[in-house]
This record gives C-alpha cells, structure tokens and sequence, in this order.
C-alpha cells in the first residue's frame, strides 16, 4: 500500500488533469468569480477563430453533412470542440479526463481514410461526442470521483465506446460527476465542484452534471450521460439541454463503471444530451442499429424501428396527426415554482396553436412511486458507497452545499437567500435490508407500475383521438436550477425511473426572468418538503437558469418520444417566434 | 380462522375437482398401475368418437384452418379436447382446475359468432388451449398447490388470458404443478402427483408437469407452461413434445400468481408447450401482435418480427441457407445417459443430411453459471415458500420421492434399481442473504453473460458461414424421464435462463429403446453428482421415454429460434423416413 494520503492523490491527479490541457488554450482573462452568467464567455474571450465558433455553434445533423461532403474535416471540427471544451472547463470545471492529442490523431485518422476513399467509415464520422466519466475508454482513467479508483488502468472499451469510434465519433474528453453517481449534483474529491454557466452561483445538477455544463457551453456535440433518477434530465433541464432518458438496457452499458452494480430491477441507462433535438435522434439511431445486443447481453433485442418514430402506434403520419398531450402540473409533492410553470404554460399554448389537445393529467400515488425506488436503492447502497471510498480512507460526502468547498461563496448565498430558508441537513444513509425485504420492495414496484399502466390506459375517453394520452409533460424539477446544495426534489424524475418510461428534456428557450416570474402567495403545501421548496424561491437568486419541460412516453419507445419531442418543440419554436413578432409590432 | 385442518381442505378440493368430471367420461375400466405406458388408451378407451381422434390428433394449424372454414364447430373441438383431457387426467393426474360447461359455453357464442358474421374473433378462434394452474382466469381458484390458497378468490383474467379469449382460444382446463413451482417434478398436498403417460413409472418433469403429461396424451393442442429453470423444458423433454422458453418478458406474466416474487433478476416466463412446433409458432405470433406491453408494463415492446422468423441475422431465407450449429455434448457438469446422445447423433446426421454445418460446443463455466443462478434464488426462498405455506399449518415438501405418497411403489422401484442407487437426499432450503450480499451475485451474473457472449462470438472463425454459431444444440437433461424422486439435475435447462436464451425443446421421435440404449463403461466422473447419474442409467427402467433435443438461440430471438427449429425439426423427420425406408428395404 502507498503511504499517501487521499489528499495527495487527488492533488497528483489535479495536476495531471490541468498539465492536459495545452497552453495556448489558457483563457488569457478568465472572468471573475463574481460574473455569474459566462455563456457568452466562449465566444468573446479570443482563443476561439470564426470558423471555430461557426462549427461550435453548429446542429449535429449539420455537421454531420458537412463532414460528410468535406466541407469541414474532422481535425478542424475536434479541434474547435475540444478549445471551446477546454474553454468552458477554465469556466465551470465541467471535464475530468482531457485526451486531445489521441483526439486529433484519430480525427487525423479519418480524414486521411474520407481522402483515401470519398467516403465516411460510418454514420458520426469525425463528430466529437463526451463521456460522461464512467463510460470506458481503453487506456483513459475511470475514477469516477472516487480516490480509490485513481490509477486503475481501463484495458477495454465499453460496449458504448466501440459503438460510437466504428460509427465514426471522435472521443476527446470524459466529464465530471459526483462521488457515488447518486446526487443530482456534481461534486467530488478529486475533480471537485462543476458549476451552472447560465449562472455560477446555481449548480448544474447532476449526476451528469459535467455534461450538462459543458455542452451548455457548446463545448460538446453530443454528450453521453447516465441516469438511474434523473441523472441525465436533471442537468439537460438545469442547463437548458435536450436530454433523453431511454428505457432500461436499450443503450449497451456492459464495459462501464458504475455504483450500486447488482441492482438489477431500477437501473442507470446511458442516454444523449445535445443542444439540437436532431443530435439525441443522431445518437439513438446510430447505437440501435449498431445492434448492442450482439456485444452486451443485456441490452434489447430491438433495432431502430422507423415506423415508431413515424409515430404509427399514435394515428401515424399519413393522418391528421393531432395527438393528445396531458400536462402534469403539481404532483402533489413539490409544486413547482413560477417559472416551471410558465414553462409548461408555453407549452400547452404552443401545441394547442398547432392543433393538438391538451389536457391535465393528475398524479397517481407519485409519493409512493418515489419511495418505492428510494427503498429499492437504500436496500443496500451504504455498504456499496463505503466499500469503493473506503480503501483510499476518503470519506462519503454527505452534502453538496458550498460549505462544504467554498465557505466564503456559502455565506453569500445564504445571505442572498434569506432567514427564513434553512440549508438542507447533510444526508444519513439508511442501513441495509435482507434480500427478502428488498423482494418485497421489488414486489410493490410491480403492482404500481401495472396500475400506472392501466391509469394511463383509462385516458382513452378523455382524448378525442380515440387512443389514450400519446405523451405526458411535465416539469423536470419542481424547479429551474437551484443553489448549490439545494436540489433535493428529484421526484418529477425519479418517478419515471421506477416506471421505466421514456422521457425526454426539452428547453422552451425561456429563462428566469425575475420581472414575469415573480414569487407567488402560498399554497396550500403538501408536506414539509413542498414548504421548503416554496420558501426556497427567490427570483433574483434563480435569475437566468434555463427553462425546460419533460415528455414522457411509453417503455421502450424512443422513437415515438422523439418524434411527439419534434413536434413539442417545433410548436414552441413557432410560438415564440409569433410571440417576439408581436412584441416588435408593439 | 377455520378449524378445519389442512387436510380437511384438500379433501374437500380434491371432491370439488372430481364433481368437475362429467359421469360419462369416466374411464370403464381404467388400466391398472402397473400398466405403465397409457399414450395408446385415450383412443382405444372407447369414449371418443373417431371424429373426436381425429380433431384431437390433428395438429394445430389444421385445427385452426377447419375451424375457420367452418368444417369443425369449436363445441365439437372442445368437446374433444376436454373429453381427452379427462381421459388423460384419469391416467396420470394432470389437472387441477376442470370448467368444461364454461368452456363450453364460450365455445357455443364462439360458433354463434362465425355463423353470424361468417368471420373468426380472431386468430385462435375455437382452439382450446390449457394453462398452468398459476395462470389466472377470472372466477377460477390458483392456489399453485398451496392449501392456504385454497378459496381465494380470482377477480380478473390475468393479461395472458385476456389475449388469449380475445384471440378466439378456449380455456378449459388448468394443469397440475409442484408444492412452490421450484421442483423439476410434479407433486403437492392438494392434487397429488402427475405422472408420465410414456412409462408411469417415470416423471413428467415439472414444474410444468401437468401440461407435459396431458398435451403428450393429446388432451390439449397448446398448453401454456411457465419456466424459470427449465419448468417448460423438463416437462416437454419429459414426455415428447415441442416446449419454448421464451426470453424475459416477451410473453405477459402480469396478473398470474407465483413464487418468488421481487425476485426481479432471473424471472420465470411463461410459454408455449405442443405436439405440433406449429402451435409453438401460432402461439408467439398471436400473442406478440397482441401488443402485450401495453397491458402489462414489464413486457417488452417488440412484436412478432417476421424478418426474424425469416432469419435476415442468419444469412437470410434467400441466401443459400446454410447455417451452422453447433452440438453441446457433455457440460461437463453431469454427462448425458445413452439415449439422449443418441438424440444429438441423430440432430447431427440430420443437419449434415440437409447441408447444414455442425461443429461441437464446449462448455464455459457451466458449473459457475448454474451455481450463480441457484444463489440467486437461494437469497430469500425459504422465506417466501414459508410464507406461503405457513397460514394453512401445511409442511414444506422436501423431496418428490415416491416414499412420501407411494411407498409400496417406491421400494418396486428402489428394487428394480438396483442397491447401488441411492434415493436422492430430502432438500434444505438455505438461510437468506442480505441485500447487498446478493447484488454481489447479480454482479458476477452480468460478468458470467457477458463473457458467454463473448465466447459465442468467438466462434465466428470455426462456423465457415462468415456469422459465429446460428444455434447451439444440447441435451434438454442429462437423461430422459428419470424415475419419480431423481430428477435432480436441470443444469441443462437451468444455464439458459441464467444467461436469457431463447431455448425449444424438440422431439426426436425416438424413445428409450434398452437393446440399442445400452449402459456405456464409466467415464471419469466430473464429480460427485455425475458418478450418481452415471449409475442410475438402467436401460429398462428408463424404457420408453421420449428423446428431445434442445435448440438455443440468443436472447428475444424467439422468432429466429422457431424458424431453426424447424430446419432441425424437419431435417430429423426427413433423416427417420430415410432410415425407416433403408430398415424396410433389408
């Protein structure tokens, strides 16, 4: 055994992180702490040529095509993700593992073969697409935030990695998460904290909050997170990302790291996150019909059905197409603030202008759908935690608040939250059950999702459209991004974990603004949780965060969540341009 | 609580059952026990008509197209049916639920309806179909053998039986299974034990012995079997038939009653059982393109794929066609008795007969794979079969001897066994586990499916067709049916639901013939339970039972492993008319 400390492997580990990174990408004038939104900071700091940014700025489906016709190669497009990449890392800490120089030397790769042969090696050739940090890369670390994982070499691909290179993809950095993967914000010993860069003093939720940040910051693509309660979706909502949730085994997870390994009945899924709906399609297209099952056992038997995404089980195209959306606007166990709400408000309008019906859908038991999946992961989590930090003596992080790293940053929050919020209590883990008490547990999941079914199937009379509601929508929080240490509620994601439900992020292009979004009077509260969560609102603090809503479709049904994801955000597109040209006319 | 003991309770259910029998279809002069092989006397006990042989004899796909077309009524049919499943139950005790006026009723509205219309319900109009007793129909008791189940009410078809009525088929009958489901062997407190039809000496195999028993005895055209270790496989094996073990979830299991539930890792499924792999497929396809996962929230969405059945991941039907299987002949865990190596010798010549390639599978971890599994189960089952037992004072059976019902055929049996066979040992249940000790088994299951998956793959070098091995074939048993109390070894079975093959058991057509199935030398035993098997093999206590081969595909690869299955099933039948015609020629 070494006789460091975990302090001195983290410090080791930090230098070599920054040492990756090339000089001439230093940001010659990083903004200051105290400049919240850095957005814009990419593209006006200098280190980025117009092209770059062109590139950066672009849709996937366009790069994709320009790529393929040799208009950009993929050495220019690498470099300009992995600088801007590189950019937003000075500006959010958003990366863990930076590999540039294999980055080019592929991308390098591929250029000479499109040359060689006019033609790409596959359907992502020469895009870059980051990691979330626990999916493999032979010869990359996966430390997944934990100490004790620092130095343990990665000799094969995932599943996942072997996909995306014979796709054409281009690795180039993997990105932050939090220790355990299981908060839904990121922070952790080694990489430390990853900060929103709408606004610096909000977190970018988590666990793959490194994506979230990043990509927000269009310093990736595509970004590949994991979500086992909303990993994926809260920080796609929290940084105004498009963020899809597939269904349980439909992406190949065999070959990556991951906690709680051996629960087997609510599962992390690997999933997209991009800018552009067009790149989530790109991605789920790409790996199912890579056929995955043929490398991981796990993963379902089921192709890229393009009569799903032709919405056939919904009246297909070739109808009229009007489809029946049911919005979910309090789940009965944290209202959401005024700003969700004004979200899913844009959202009814925008799809009734389009033609579609809309109407309410009321919670069914989602309290107990939320405990259930909690009980699951409970069962037995402590010990799994303790054994992966304990051989390294890093201790479990209990708390994701500022204190904990940035006391200073602490009290200014606190002060602009006010007396009358409280800090959430650091987090006690509950102790281990017997696997005959976690049967039951499974045993409960089961009959609540087979009522939610039926629940759901009862909407046939309530639609017009002669089938039940097509989608949900929903807030994905009870909240746009909240101060770091306060996202508690992951309940309007968590919800569909437990029912396996396909669920896709999408961004109204709103963001808080404290003129409309002002607080308002109390409600009637739900529980505790819901009190905290109303008295936790203050406009100017959450000021700029993104504004995001859920669609939630069936198991299993990528396609059609993607395609009914089109027409939602497509409708809220038109909407708003009417809106803003109305506004000129005034 | 009643006074009544369990006992009283299983007199009384054992009444109602014979009540449930229509006088006129009471044997005359049913054969005596030691009258062993009863396959022939359904035809020649004089109760059926020789219409009623002929509609019970024919194979399902001709049932179906006679229907359809009006030639036979579904009262006659069932009328048939259920008369010969009577007959069958007289014979070898393979039912516990008898509701023939219900069936007949629905037969008659059924008959209504097509005389009416001129048109079918749809694709399974008129065929009765049995199910296993844990399969719920609405107003029908499941107590799966448990007393303290007795006269609990069943308010709902489970999702199976609605698809199933709404398809057009007729429920008739359920069948008989063991005390828990987890014996390979039929037995409980309530309905006794069904024995094989072929040699009722012997087995049926379980848990789904009942329907082994009766569709061998041609009471039933489909039965419906459920399978978490080998319940459909053992049973078909057993007594002759076509038996599919479908993947995970592809069938709808939502609203049946069973074991073990919670356990969410490797589940039990339910299938197909036929004497006909015509009926195999007619059930699939129906049930597939019924949609079941939008009634049951755990079964996959993937309906029946017609370019799977026509083996496009196989070289496709138009190629040349030539596939490549490969034969598992010993497991290294238990080696085969004679006669079912003699199964496999046949399969071989056959497929090399029709051009097909076929090359030997060794076994990889077997042993670990089939240890993995049992711990799985072994978590919690004590606590669950107590727990389900324990409200009626009724004892936990701990061996399916035949001491524990017959003694006087058991020491027949233990004589003409020979003194160096031992009864097997009664079984202990282990203690359970704690949660986290049995993620850790579910985490060496993911790295054993994984490495499976590999080694299969691997075998794309040796097959000759550019693909690795299209399907595996292997013994469905290390035997054919054993006497009643030895059938202790499902390590054939068992492996493919550890690793999720899709796996069809199918029948040679032979049987155990003691002048050409002779006992073999010792070989060096694998170990102690291969010694044990080894010395059971006696020629002529084994006489007459079926010999069936197992063909394994890959997960949710139902549709492909039919249509290999009848390649193999086909080139077998071809290879025995050309033996037959060369043994008539000398």
């Amino acid at each position: 055994m070494s006789s460091k400390t975990w302090q001195d492997l983290v410090a080791q580990k930090r230098l070599h992180q920054a040492s990756c990174i090339p000089p001439a990408w230093v940001l010659p004038n990083p903004p200051p702490q105290d400049v919240l939104n850095v957005i814009g900071v990419p593209e006006t700091c200098g280190l980025l040529s117009s092209k770059e940014i062109e590139i950066t700025n672009a849709h996937v489906v366009d790069i994709l095509q320009k790529l393929a016709s040799g208009v950009w190669s993929a050495v220019e497009v690498t470099t300009a993700f992995a600088k801007r990449a590189v950019i937003a890392h000075q500006l959010v800490n958003c990366l863990t593992e930076i590999f540039i120089d294999r980055a080019l030397e592929r991308a390098a790769q591929l250029d000479k073969h499109f040359k060689e042969t006019g033609k790409v090696v596959g359907p992502l050739h020469g895009l870059p697409i980051s990691l979330k940090d626990q999916i493999n890369i032979k010869g990359i670390e996966s430390t997944m935030g934990y100490v004790s994982w620092i130095g343990r070499e990665v000799t094969k691909n995932s599943v996942l990695a072997d996909i995306l290179e014979q796709a054409g993809a281009v690795l180039y950095v993997k990105t932050n998460i939090p220790q355990t993967l299981m908060w839904p914000e990121t922070y952790n010993h080694i990489f430390g904290r990853t900060r929103n860069p709408h606004n610096r003093s909000l977190t970018s939720g988590g666990s793959s909050g490194g994506e979230g940040a990043l990509i927000a910051l269009k310093g990736s693509p595509i970004g590949v997170g994991s979500d086992i309660g909303g990993s994926i979706r809260i920080p796609s909502n929290f940084n105004g990302l498009y963020g899809l949730r597939p269904s349980f085994h439909r992406i190949p997870y065999a070959g990556c790291v991951n906690s709680l390994e051996g629960e087997d009945s609510v599962v992390s899924v690997l999933g997209p996150m991009a800018h552009s709906l067009d790149g989530i399609k790109a991605f789920m297209k790409t790996v199912a019909e890579a056929k995955p099952w043929l490398r991981d056992p796990v993963s379902v038997r089921k192709g890229w059905r393009e009569e799903e995404y032709g919405l056939a089980d919904h009246g297909g195209a070739g109808a009229d197409g009007k489809l029946c959306f049911a919005i979910l606007w309090d789940d009965e166990v944290v209202k959401p603030h005024p700003p969700v709400i004004r979200g899913l408000e844009l959202a009814r309008d925008a799809l009734r202008a389009a033609g579609h019906k809309v109407i309410d859908w009321k919670p069914y038991k989602h309290a107990e759908i939320f405990r259930n999946v909690d009980a699951i992961w409970g069962a037995a989590e402590k010990e799994d935690y303790t054994l992966a930090a304990s051989p390294a003596q890093e201790p479990l992080i209990s708390s994701m608040l500022l204190s904990i790293d940035d006391p200073e940053g602490f009290k200014a929050q606190m002060a602009l939250l006010g007396t009358s919020v409280a800090p959430p209590v650091f987090r006690e883990r509950p102790d281990g059950v017997s696997a005959f008490a976690l049967w039951q547990i499974h045993k409960e999941r089961r009959v609540l999702r087979e009522e939610y079914l039926e629940y759901w199937n009862a909407t046939v009379g309530e639609t017009g459209t002669g089938r039940p509601v097509d989608a949900i929508l929903s807030p994905a929080a009870p909240y746009t991004a909240p101060p770091h240490g306060f996202n508690r509620n992951a309940n309007y994601t968590m919800i569909w974990n437990n029912l396996d439900y396909t669920a896709l992020i999408i961004p109204t292009g709103l963001t808080v603004d404290p003129s409309v979004d002002v607080k308002v009077p109390p409600h009637e509260f739900h529980n505790s949780a819901d009190k905290a969560n109303y008295e936790l609102y203050n406009p100017e603090v959450f000021k700029g965060g993104p504004i995001c809503i859920q669609l939630i479709g069936r198991t299993l049904e990528e396609e059609g969540v993607i395609a009914m994801g089109e027409i939602v955000d497509n409708a809220i597109k038109k909407k708003r341009a009417g809106s803003e040209k109305a506004n000129t006319k005034l």
